[in-house]
């Protein structure tokens, strides 16, 4: 079977970091291409996602959008490896945490926090949706750390969801929320996490230090 | 194979509209709980889901939350009729749709329109956040209904997102959006729908008319 085309846009440490280090998990040859998205998705680039939201992947000239779709397609050329979960309830459990990750814990909370602008065209709202959002993420911490029994965040692998959850927990690293004290068991798993290969891999690609 | 214990919480018109038609297509026996969350997801339910969201799904006593993850269980069910999509790059579609329309199309914009408190504690902000949520979801179904170029959302059958895109129409029925001219693909989609045998059970479980 020929090689896949696989090409991933993404932006430093965002969510995209996660598909990134899962393309290292696969071990196929990917070619990454560097968005800065820090000002907002770059208008140049709105051909390719007009949601103008990373990560975007192309596969086999196919445009991917969406982390958890994106990861899907990833997990496909690999499926011996099961980055999606192997059991049926696995599965599911897989889409679930990346729909509330993805949803909300990123696009409410985090959104919110980061870009305000989303949820409200005048300014004078802004400080108020960011309290509102860091409020909603402490309570979403707590929530992971309440739902993480073991090492990893669905059955007794490693699968998409948990490096999801590293990405996510890195946002939160300049927050001042004393996270390996409040959140233990999260803090055990990103740490697991950021021992990988393939997390170590991404992180030098995107430029970026590992912090734990 | 004994039967799945099926029991799905739904609230009248929510959401959780789309799973319960999933759970007549696959033709399976279950039970389903009406909850009504106008004003917010009953307290005395918590247990069930401390995300305070329907739908929730209790398979053989597993309890699943977020749509898409209900709904993929609920597929698994019925494997042969691929709700979820048959081919890889079908089921990478059929998620990609999913996670837009769970987490911008539902959480962010009508969640801003009908939540607003979700965004922000400070009532006087909600206006101007419900103006926005309104804008995003005329921008949301603008660009449905670019994406719809068949009578399906995905490939050339039905699958879990043209239900869940039909859900989200009704939504918008009372919002004065002038919906069949403005988005005409939307609306083909939605009519042909409607007309489905499990859509048409469901909305009389709800309690719900056919508005179209």
């Amino acid at each position: 079977m020929a090689e896949s085309k696989l090409t991933l846009w993404y932006s430093p440490g965002a969510c995209s970091l996660a598909p990134h280090a899962l393309l290292y998990e696969i071990e196929k040859p990917f070619e990454a291409i560097r968005l800065n998205v820090s000002g907002g998705f770059p208008e140049e680039y709105r051909h390719l996602n007009p949601k103008m939201r990373v990560p975007v992947l192309s596969l086999n000239g196919e445009i991917i959008t969406e982390n958890p779709a994106v990861m899907t397609a990833i997990s496909q050329l690999a499926p011996e490896k099961h980055l999606m979960g192997q059991t049926n309830l696995e599965i599911v459990r897989v889409y679930e945490w990346m729909n509330w990750l993805s949803g909300s814990l990123h696009g409410q909370a985090f959104g919110g926090l980061v870009r305000s602008h989303r949820f409200s065209d005048d300014p004078s709202t802004y400080e108020s949706i960011k309290v509102k959002a860091r409020k909603y993420i402490v309570e979403c911490f707590g929530e992971i750390d309440q739902k993480l029994i073991g090492v990893h965040a669905v059955g007794d692998r490693f699968t998409a969801v948990d490096v999801f959850l590293y990405v996510i927990y890195r946002w939160a690293l300049p927050m001042n929320l004393h996270l390996s004290q409040n959140f233990p068991n999260y803090t055990k798993l990103v740490e697991e996490v950021e021992r990988r290969k393939s997390v170590q891999a991404a992180l030098a690609a995107e430029g970026l230090d590992s912090k734990l």
